[in-house]
């Protein structure tokens, strides 16, 4: 069976959202707005260019706890996102989960969760509450 | 501009989640677990069967807020989910969002947010804060 | 049921399309034409570069007909097409369809349509014929 | 450089139109009309189920007409499309394109052009028209 995990540990998962991704995703979840992909209307928008989904990039985060930490037997409870700041097309993107709580007799974790850019900017901030199961 | 929308106001987005969109899933964001990508093992797995991936169902709900309400303009801030049951492939999900709360000074809007497979079960349930620029 | 437009009506759809949309367009219906998927021969070629399919360019009108106007309900019945100018990867295109006729007694409707670039050029024209279902 | 056809002349492409097919040409062009993506929905439309966009169909005419009859050298002027049967998940579909006319002095083409099932019944029937360049 799978142990639980301690407090402190740490796991992380990096990835460059590419222009790929964008496209891809806004496909797979019909999320056209002009922001993810119109190049024209994004360039005139409060950015100045195509952002990333934020759905995209805390993706990212599920991939922290359903790869590495606590990786296999996760069951995905809950997961609270702040959106920070915008992701551009090209930026590398660090998701990252560390253990803040155990609850032995639920098989319950709870893991701050947040997304850092190549420029060290948190992006998305957050907390995940997961199940480990046998 | 874009004027705020007003508490009550509803809209929805449907899509079925096929094995092809668990999928791509997988790979744009890495996230192998095995319950979504690995049949043999998902079928010995708690929930008997593959399943997708609860921030690919969660995404139908930036579509719902990307593209219908508020839809152009918004600015997603915030996103709360609770994962309450399995998507299985070949589920058609209903991602709904509903105003609570208008806030006109800073232009944000706090939405109830959910998600409702075919057989009436809500699977997804939370909160977003959105910004409606201009 | 659905009620049927008016003549006049209009609605528009946007995209950028980028070398991921000609790449994956390319793979879905076969189409490796080199001005499209070879961006040595395309560079020899009348266009200079690689450009979209014309085709995957004309699908954003069953956008506009399948999710906006007509949008649900819609039965596609025929579509005619003039491709008047290439389109690059990375132009930004805007379908848009106007009612130009219905036929209430047989819930049929014409709509001109067309796409246009992000330089105000008419990129394709033409006329579709959409059925309305209750 | 190239030669023209001759009056006559006949080429297909054949290929089985796969739900994969229909998820990714919908978050392709963003046509996610519930007859294409929505299984429930789908069920209680007229077609009882979910069916291919006609444009993707249409689609693999462009494959016969880029790769094969002319192939390589054609420039797509125009389409003409009636969409006569729909197209099901899992049916295979064979595109054809007969040569019925060469213009000589202006290097163009025009072409019979449709789309038969795997029960034997035409879902697309049309005409294209297509430069041949050196």
């Amino acid at each position: 069976m799978n142990g639980l995990p301690s407090v402190g540990e740490k796991a992380t998962f990096s990835k460059t959202i590419t222009e790929t991704d964008v496209v891809l995703y806004a496909g797979l979840i019909g999320d056209f707005n002009s922001l993810h992909v119109n190049k024209q209307a994004a360039s005139e928008s409060l950015f100045g260019r195509r952002v990333a989904h934020g759905m995209l990039t805390a993706g990212l985060i599920s991939t922290v706890i359903g790869t590495r930490l606590p990786g296999e037997g996760s069951i995905y409870m809950g997961q609270e996102l702040r959106f920070l700041k915008p992701v551009f097309l090209g930026d590398t993107i660090t998701a990252a989960a560390e253990v803040v709580e155990v609850m032995e007799d639920k098989r319950r974790v709870r893991l701050h969760t947040w997304c850092i850019n190549d420029r060290g900017e948190t992006v998305v901030d957050g907390e995940a509450l997961v199940m480990v199961t046998a």
